[in-house]
Formats: structure tokens, C-alpha cells, sequence
């Protein structure tokens, strides 16, 4: 149906194939949403240059690298590996695809959740209704049109998202498309990370109202909201795109989980500490906004522990707008409490493990190689 | 995967069935949420509830209708009809089952969109969530909270649509169940159902917030966000699913126009003049909510072409709260510039026309009659 991109010969070049394939859907999706009504083309144009937009394309990197994985001859189940080489890869680049409209969602949702104002140095959609709704000098309360646009704009994305990873689209006459079902276990995995990513953020919003701030708290929301939505799952679906062997999904996904545990982990380093020239985020943006980190809640406790004064002291600059001044010295007590430390530990600990399995896992030698680049720069970026 | 159902022997024992589908995968979908978090699986059940508390289940009926009108032998495009009788009825329930989950989906969102406070006689999602948080006495604006959580559980229930639709199940392992690919002639029109009753919605909100209230801005909300979503994709996905040949799928998308655009001019003429006892609406709860419907934009067409002083006095009665005595002026008003009869004339000539195409169908007797009575119910229904 769409036009076949080329396979990407390394992790670095996915990104690019990827947004081949989202525009080639885009091209056709979009056009569908215009024949409703021209303001429904111009959402759904919205949505696309939200998703065209920007991101690392993590999950899509880490989706092709779990093919890679399961393309591997001794990891692969089927009896006929070759046959599959040529289709699979097109499927891994759609799959990634369908996981960037996900992701799509969830974050345009997250930011009404959250009453964000700018993703990605741009305003969210959210706001873009809101202002259109302003300038156009409409009916009733901007504010709430946007939110009520915003939502709509998000369930489009997460339909595309599964008309994309079953290769439908909408508007395109039946019987005229080639098509090739998702195979059983990879819709398994699917259903299984849709939930997880909402079950996730679901208990986020909820430990954010009932005020629990304990570490426990934080790692539960990071397995689902993170480390299995972001690595292990997008692992898995590639993995099991090309036919791997239990044994190898079982691998990937210990790796994924560790690997995603450590992605978070950086993410809230990067939160408190991060360039903000770098991260796109302003300084210090966690602190600020009182997000439940496993940072926050591990240096809460360390302070606690150590002396209660320093507890309630460091509790004073969290969820509140802080100068440099401030903000310097919340920064210095997270040090000084040792959860910097502590959490630096951490990430090292679940590289190491991850490094580990990935140097016995049985895959090829390249991929090994490419993996264990993205491992360290997953845990060790700096934005 | 799912225990069989039987096989409903009229359309009036399809809502009984896909409640048993409906059953059987929250069965395993809720588990599933529940061991991300027991908040996860109580927001999970929340959602089940809600789409097991009440509704006509009319989009499975057409569902079902039209897998019946597919079997029909003369109208089956594939080889074998025999071979897969007793699958696609199966396939039918499933499909319409995941018709209720996009429906919560719809609802859920519409009823944060139009902040209302009931739905079916029971509080919204929204509002459920709010007083949760309020009874939990949590921290932040129990109101935000309410949203958020439902945003999340629309979410979840269109995200479950799909996994139902497609026969997958979030928390079930890989290769452990029996999976029928849905046929890509019925995945290409499930997605443009998406597409159309998002945008059609979207076009809704738009043209409150434009002020555009036409009739021709209505008929074109009503055609994707009540014509084709509740009708016309139902029967011609049921249609897909039997293998029919795109002759009788055209056939049944005019019926399934026809009738559905009958099926929103009754909501309209229920929304004014229906009884709360029945319709489980407040009186005239259209005009008091200042709904753009077909009725009150030719009501509005009638007036100003008759005697602007009129159009003016019905404006003053649309969109605010109405004592008995301005609802019985409103309603006569209506009556008056000959809007209702207006309207009954569209219904009954759109009733005819499907009739009239339901007679000369190529259909089996057996569903020509059942669906016969259920296109009168459509047009001529009191609740």
C-alpha cells in the first residue's frame, strides 16, 4: 500500500526510515479526515505535524533493533527465516510508525492532564486549538475548546496508531490494498502495551492526588509508563515481528526493562540537573513542576532519615516556581543527601546488567555492537 | 479464546449475546489492568460498568443484520459460504462488541466535552472520578482530576476496541490462543468508522464554536457522526465479514444512510417533544442545551423566512433553562412555522427509501423481515 522504504542499514538510520513510513500513511490518512469537512482535514493536519515534528524515535529504534535481534537464524522460531527477511523489516518500520501515533497520544492527553503550555518548544495542541478558537473570535470559552479539540485530536492518533501497525487506512477502498495480518503474537504484545502505557499513567495521576511520594511508588509507574512502554514492549513487538524463539523475547525484555528503568532514571537526573540549551526543558523543570521522581522521593527519604529539618527543608523547594538561588541550593541538598549518587549507582547497575545480557544473548554480532551503543547513550545522555 | 456464544436466532436476541462477548473479554482485560495496580483495575471496572450499565446496543444490531444480509448465498463474493457459517456469526458478535467499546469511548469524551453531569441516569466518568477524589479527600482540584481520569479511561476503551476487534487480549500470552485475522476488506472500513465518527464529532464542536447553526452544517455532523457510525458501517461491516460482494455492501451502505439519518431526526424530534420518562432526558432538553439539530435550524430557516420578529423569539428560547410555560410556547412555536412536520416528512420519506431498498434487496426473507421492523423501530421509536 504505501511505498516501500529502504531498510535501514543501522539503528541511526531508523528515525528517518520511520517518518517515511508515518508520512506515507499521513498522506492517505489525512486526506480521508478533509472529504468529513475541510476544519476536520486541517485537525488531522495538526496531528501529523505534531507527530512529524519531532522526538528521538526511541521506541521505533528500539522496535527495529528487537527485529534485528529475532532475525538472527539460531533465535528465530519459523522454519523458513529467509522467506520473511524482505516483508518483516517493512512491518518493523510500521509497527515503530504506529508506536510514534501512540506516543502521539499520550502525550497530547498528558499535556491537558497536566495544563502544559509547550512540548517540544512549541505550543501544545491543546493551546494551538485554543488560539485558533481566539483568533476566529468564536463562541463560548476558548480554553475549553481547546481542551475538547485536543481530546478528539488525541483519539485520532491513537485510532491511526492501530489502523497503521494493522496496515488499514482509512479511506482506502477494501480489496485494493496489499495487506498482511499482524501476526497473533505481536497483536498479544500490542493489546498488552496499550494498556500498560495508560495503566501507568493512570497511576501517575493518582499517586500525584493521593500524595505518594515514596520511591515504591515511583519505580511501579516507571515499569509501565516507561520501561516497558518505551524499550522492553517496542523489543518484544520487533523480536516477535521476525519470529524469535521465547527464549530471546524473555531476553529482550529483561534488557528492555533495565535499559528503560535506566532511561527513566537519567530522564530525572536530566530533570533537575539538565542543560536546559540541551534539553529543551526549562531549568530544573521537575523540581518546579513537584514530579513524583524516584530522585525526589529517594533524596525525601535520605533526608529524612539523616535528620527531619533537612527532610521539610528540601520538601520547601519542591512544586513551586524557585530562583537561581534556590534552585542552586535544592540542587546541592540532592547531592548532599547522597541520592545523586545513589541514583547515578543505580543507572550504572542496570547498564551493567543490561551489557551483560546483551554480550550472551545469542544474536548477531552487529546488532550486539549497535545495541550496545544505544545502551549507553540511553543511560548517559545528555538530553 | 472466548466461550462461544450461541449464535442469536433473531435480531432481538443480538444485544443479550454481545453483552456475553462484552463479558468475556473484560473477563481477561480487567485482570489484566488490576496487575498493573488495583487502582488501574478499579478504573478498569469502572470503565466495564459503564458499558454494561445500559444502551440499545444498535450498532451491534446492524452489525449483526448485516453479517445476516451477507450470508445470503446469491450475495457472498467468496467461494465457500459454507465452510464459514458458523466462524463469521462469532466474528459478527466480536465486531459489534467493539462497536460498544468505541461508543464508551465516545461517550466518555463527549460527556467531558459537553461537562455534563449524567449519563443513562447515572453520574458521567468524570464525575465518578471527582467524587472519588473528593471522598479520598486527595490533594489538587478534584474537577481536573476527574477529567484526567477519564481522558485515560476513553482512552482505555478505544484502545480495547481495537484489541476486541482484532481478537487480541491485553495480558494473555503469545501463541496461547486461537486468532483469526480480521478480514482486510473489514479492517479498511473499521478504520474509516474511526476516522468518520471522530471527525464528525469534531465537526460538531466546531460548528458550536463558529456559531454555524444550518441545516446544512447539521445534516453533514449527522451523516458521519450518526449516519455512518451507527448505521450504515455496522451493517456494511457485518456485510465485509460474511463475505459479500460490494453490490449488496452498497446496497446496504443508502439503507444504512437512509435509516440513520431518520434514526437523528427522531433523537431531535425526542429531544424536544420526547417524554423524560421514556427517553431518560429532561423535557426539551435539546433547546435547553441549545443543540444544533436539523429541527431547530429549519425551525430557525421557517421563522426568519416567515417573519423575523419570529425567528427571534425562538432564538430567545434556545440555549438557556425554560419554565413549563416557555417550553410549551417553544414547542408550539415549532409546530407552528411547520418545522415538525417538516422533519416527520424527511423521516418518513427517508423510511420509505429504505424500505423500498430493503424489499428489493437480494437478502434472505428471514432478515428482509427482521430488518424490515427494525428500520420502523429506527424511524418511529419513542425512546
Amino acid at each position: 500500500m504505501t511505498s516501500a522504504s529502504p531498510t535501514p542499514t543501522s539503528l541511526d538510520a531508523v528515525p528517518a526510515a520511520v517518518e517515511t513510513e508515518l508520512r506515507s500513511f499521513f498522506d492517505v490518512a489525512v486526506p480521508a479526515a478533509a472529504e468529513i469537512a475541510p476544519v476536520v482535514g486541517t485537525a488531522a493536519e495538526l496531528v501529523r505535524d505534531f507527530v512529524l515534528q519531532g522526538g528521538k524515535r526511541i521506541r521505533p529504534v528500539f522496535a527495529f533493533a528487537g527485529w534485528r535481534c529475532g532475525m538472527t537464524e539460531s533465535c528465530r522460531a519459523d522454519a523458513d527465516p529467509a522467506s520473511n527477511v524482505g516483508r518483516e523489516a517493512r512491518d518493523a518500520l510500521r509497527v515503530g510508525a504506529a508506536l510514534e501515533l501512540v506516543q502521539a497520544c499520550a502525550l497530547i492527553h498528558d499535556d491537558i492532564i497536566d495544563q502544559s503550555d509547550t512540548r517540544r518548544g512549541h505550543p501544545t495542541l491543546h493551546r494551538v486549538f485554543q488560539s485558533r478558537h481566539a483568533a476566529a473570535s468564536w463562541a463560548g470559552d476558548a480554553a475549553d475548546h481547546g481542551v475538547a479539540a485536543a481530546i478528539l485530536a488525541g483519539d485520532l492518533a491513537l485510532a491511526w496508531a492501530d489502523d497503521l501497525v494493522h496496515d488499514h487506512r482509512p479511506g482506502v477502498a477494501a480489496g485494493t490494498v496489499e495487506y498482511r495480518a499482524l501476526p497473533p503474537a505481536v497483536g498479544a504484545t500490542w493489546a498488552a502495551m496499550r494498556t500498560e502505557v495508560l495503566g501507568g499513567q493512570f497511576l501517575d495521576i493518582v499517586n500525584e492526588a493521593s500524595g505518594d511520594d515514596s520511591a515504591a511508588a515511583a519505580y511501579r509507574v516507571m515499569e509501565f509508563k516507561t520501561a516497558a512502554y518505551t524499550v522492553a514492549r517496542p523489543l518484544e513487538l520487533g523480536a516477535r515481528l521476525a519470529g524469535a524463539t521465547e527464549d530471546l523475547v524473555a531476553t529482550l525484555r529483561k534488557i528492555g526493562h533495565d535499559l528503560g528503568i535506566a532511561f527513566q532514571l537519567r530522564d530525572d537526573q536530566l530533570g533537575v540537573f539538565g542543560d536546559p540549551e540541551r534539553t529543551g526543558k526549562p531549568s530544573g523543570d521537575d523540581l518546579v513542576s513537584g514530579k513524583r521522581t524516584a530522585l525526589l522521593a529517594t533524596a525525601l527519604r535520605r533526608a529524612d532519615d539523616s535528620d527531619p529539618a533537612l527532610g521539610n527543608r528540601l520538601r520547601d523547594y519542591i512544586g513551586r516556581p524557585l530562583d537561581e538561588n534556590e534552585l542552586g541550593a535544592a540542587r546541592g541538598l540532592l547531592v548532599d543527601v547522597g541520592a545523586v549518587a545513589e541514583m547515578e549507582k543505580q543507572i550504572d547497575d542496570l547498564l551493567g546488567a543490561a551489557l551483560g545480557a546483551l554480550d550472551t544473548a545469542d544474536i548477531g554480532a552487529d546488532i550486539r555492537s549497535e545495541l550496545t551503543a544505544v545502551a549507553h547513550r540511553t543511560a548517559h545522555r545528555e538530553a
